[in-house]
């Protein structure tokens, strides 16, 4: 591959700007110092959230691919910026959840944490002005959102990933409660996951002392949230066997 | 069978009362005046409505088994009053949508009446506390509320239900839009088709028209609802060749 450089703007979402590159297989991936909440309606600047989530995301990817999960990552280029292969993405969130916490306990009137043997499996319709409504196969289908076999296949790489993801982050002492994965499809058909894993899009308990180790922490104002981050880094660089730095 | 003897009350629904017999297999349904919406905050008593839903009911469960599809019905005893074999219920409700409408157009951002094929289906945890929240398979079976066999059974009979309940409404020159029924497990574990099936849970547009024929022109206070049900049964009738009183 040839040095990649910079190109325009393609979209700039509740997390990261997404940058065309030279190589129209490449996007150039700048992850923000902000947070979100309510789907975008509440937005703050974090100094450091960006380079924590980019830090943290490069590590999963990475670690999943040696795992036999391939995905759109290809590197980390510098503090803030990641260059992945770019996909057609599905317009769908994917949760995996392994105990009940957030909408899950809300709308079934379960107890918090308690254990989904197994794991439970939700998809998001991914559209701010609808608000991200649940969504089953047979509404996909009828919306032809995916077909029955992309989604068969979205669903066992989606049980894959949280196979090795809880893994992880059990040796780091963490209990991995649930998570939201995005896919695309790459030209060939292929589904790929892709977008970003970290503690914006996993929800993060310590086993010690059950705090939250994820973005709860800014939903639910808990206090600051890059020493947080910071804390999930330096344990996942340890297990990963990595230094926090940047390694090209 | 015996002759049967009304019991003690078991349960007071939204829109009907079920009562115990002399045979524990059998019970004594009482369609009531009544039409509720928004999950039974808005109760309303209308004349005839049980006796017309009881009719409508009874009519089509008799042509569902007469083309092959099960039912609890045993008989229609009068007016207000339809024999049922006792089930255990699936706390589910079980809808097939061949058109957009309702939570799905809204939730979805779709037009109105949409054509969707194949048909939508969708499970709705039956919780008035919980406000009766859409459910998929995975939850269903984290919160054990059927087997994955079971689910696959009432899905396949859904399937069949529609067919067949589309091709009737389409006879009386109506226009099926979706439907909800509910299902229970006899002492076998068999799934057997229950509750009703009447224009307080199918969705109906006269094709000439495009006028509501049911439950809707009460939601919406569209005018009154009697001559609507009437004009659903009339239509019924002729086309099972059946008088509209009953037949015992
Ligand atoms: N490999 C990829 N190729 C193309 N688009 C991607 C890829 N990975 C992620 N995306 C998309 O880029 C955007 C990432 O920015 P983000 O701030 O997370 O956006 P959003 O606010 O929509 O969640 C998302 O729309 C995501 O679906
Ligand atoms: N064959 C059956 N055996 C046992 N229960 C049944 C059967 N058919 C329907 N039911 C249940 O009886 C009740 C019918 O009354 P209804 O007024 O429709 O109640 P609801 O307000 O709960 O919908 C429902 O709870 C329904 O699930
Ligand atoms: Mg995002
Ligand atoms: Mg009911």
């Amino acid at each position: 591959m040839n040095v990649i450089e910079k190109g325009e703007l393609c979209y700039t979402g509740k997390a990261k700007a997404m940058y065309a590159t030279n190589d129209p297989d490449v996007l150039w991936v700048e992850y923000l110092d902000q947070a979100t909440a309510l789907n975008g309606k509440r937005k703050v600047a974090i100094a450091q959230k960006g380079l924590l989530n980019n830090r943290i995301s490069s590590l999963l990817f990475q670690d999943l691919a040696a795992h036999g999960i391939p995905n759109h990552f290809i590197s980390q280029t510098s503090d803030y910026v990641q260059l992945v292969r770019r996909v057609t993405m599905l317009p769908l969130e994917v949760v995996v959840r392994n105990a009940a916490s957030g909408s899950f306990e809300r709308k079934f009137g379960v107890a918090h944490l308690t254990r989904l043997t197994p794991p439970v499996l939700e998809f998001f319709y991914k559209s701010d002005q609808l608000d991200d409504p649940a969504i089953n196969d047979s509404q996909i289908h009828a919306l032809k959102l995916a077909s029955p076999a992309t989604l068969a296949e979205v669903r066992r790489q989606a049980l894959q990933v949280n196979h090795r993801l809880s893994e992880i982050f059990a040796a780091m002492g963490i209990q991995l409660v649930d998570f939201k994965v995005e896919f695309g499809l790459t030209a060939t058909g292929t589904v790929l996951l892709a977008d970003e894993i970290s503690p914006d899009s996993c929800r993060l308990v310590d086993q010690a002392t059950h705090r939250s180790l994820d973005k709860d922490v800014f939903r639910q104002d808990l206090g600051e949230l890059t020493p947080v981050y910071q804390e999930v880094l330096t344990r996942l660089a340890t297990v990963e066997g990595s230094s926090t730095h940047v390694s090209g």
